[in-house]
């Protein structure tokens, strides 16, 4: 028996155009209604066919669904959560893909007294975005992490996490805030990492662009994609995840430092022994099956 | 005609063993001589056949060569130059394929007085290292940078350039420091970050090792690919283009400050501008030639 029989996703990006896209391929018979704020996006869904039916308002996607996972960036959930509140139906269970847990838990919670909320968080994604962007396989072997509220319905955290292994995801649970430190590290602080660092080579005077660019096969080039991703998606993230980001920036900044220091004084054994240790968390990562195990991540070389 | 007839190549790891592969594809009627330091290196190229004849020694391998290439960490360039320096037929251009020109360039000519020196380096590489993880088409498309000194003997810079447009690399030339200021920012800062920030997400201790391979996905494994390089010759650049290192990597600690101060007190505008801005290098990097144009530099997904 499917877990829920009509999904109504609003937000229709890389995510929420990739859920259904897996929604169809793993579950053809559940119906999809869908939503998204822009016109243009909902045009361009209508034309991709990604939902059965393109609703005209938040609330319209939502009267009939019995699963709702709100696909916006953290800080559009509150606004889109209260646009959905007088139509969600009583045994609806509502979900979310927001890369950060806590904030949005409680901005549900608010939004929506006695709904049944189970916050969800896919750890996947490209640096592209829109509907266009979206594909079927995009959660298949990656992680996708439940934060239940403490006496959550279990019953209601077994389906979405049936639904999510159906998609192809590897499904975990965790506490909201303990799902914010980890993915401060795993994922916002490389964010940060690699928007500053790409900011830091386009304002130089010594070099051009045009080197940067040119040049960028040296390793510059592996930070620019994540730099490329969506702008308003990570100001979100980082505002609403301050506290665990800033906590790991700071770690960060002391181990550069000690890093500085090393080069400054000429300590290479210093420098080997830490790009000795580095070498094996790719190794762990490959064999986990969370990257590709080709050299260069299987870009091309012809 | 060809640049060279003769190809002696000191040190077979990842990027000798490419260029003996480069020069078998592309050159078939060269012959080829190399040496490794390490026996069981000298032992695979033989076994992989990667040049006509390996050596028992540096010196013995270049008796005959009209080209020799050092293909060693920064660190032992000048422990090969001398090595040679007794065989070194005097009509011989050298070369090497080291990531900082200006102390190679100084260290090669100390040790080789009066020989043809032209020191090179094609931005090209991949986080594998050995003899087997060469392969012909590395270059392909990725810039070889020379730095002949003033007053160069101009047919040898024309014959390298020459050699390695042959190898499918686009070459331009520089000077020595400023190539080592260009590839501060473009090559050895990006590693030093991404061997610092992997570094960080392994020491924490309210994030378990296993849960930051787990969730690497969200953006982390694509520091790791960088943080596998090889440790030894890593190690050698930051000693070496110590100064241009620490230059570029003051300018990103500050803009990494801005950014925290930006975080802390909620500043969204600066984040989204800065997000913003950092989208069109990417474009940029893509048109050029100098990245996958495919999603996730084109892994897998399914």
């Amino acid at each position: 028996m499917l877990p829920f029989a009509r999904v109504s996703i609003i937000g229709l990006g890389l995510i929420g155009s990739s859920i259904a896209r897996a929604v169809r391929a793993h579950m053809p018979t559940v119906a999809l209604a869908g939503y998204d704020a822009s016109a243009d996006v909902r045009d361009a869904a209508s034309a991709l066919g990604l939902t059965d039916d393109i609703a005209d308002s938040a609330g319209a996607a939502v009267t009939d669904a019995d699963l709702v996972i709100l696909c916006v960036p953290v800080g559009a959930m509150a606004g889109v959560a209260a646009e959905i509140a007088g139509d969600l139906p009583a045994d609806a269970v509502v979900s979310d893909v927001g890369s950060s847990k806590a904030g949005v838990a409680k901005a549900l919670a608010e939004a929506l007294p006695g709904a049944t909320i189970i916050p969800a968080h896919p750890v996947a994604g490209t640096e592209n975005s829109g509907p266009e962007a979206g594909f079927a396989s995009l959660f298949h072997d990656r992680y996708c992490i439940l934060t239940p509220a403490e006496g959550a319905d279990r019953l209601a955290v077994a389906r979405l996490a049936d639904f999510w292994t159906r998609l192809g995801a590897r499904v975990e649970t965790m506490e909201a805030g303990h799902h914010d430190l980890v993915l401060a590290v795993t994922s916002h602080l490389p964010h940060l990492i690699a928007y500053t660092i790409v900011g830091t080579a386009s304002d130089l005077e010594a070099v051009t662009r045009s080197e940067v660019i040119k040049y960028s096969a040296g390793g510059f080039r592996d930070f620019t994609r994540i730099a490329a991703s969506d702008p308003t998606m990570w100001r979100d993230v980082f505002l609403a995840n301050k506290d665990a980001v800033l906590e790991m920036l700071q770690r960060f900044s002391e181990d550069l430092s000690a890093l500085q220091r090393a080069i400054r004084w000429g300590d290479g054994d210093a420098l080997f022994d830490l790009f000795t240790r580095t070498r094996a968390v790719r190794r762990s990562i490959i064999e986990e099956g969370q990257d590709d195990s080709r050299p260069d991540f299987g870009r091309l070389h012809d």
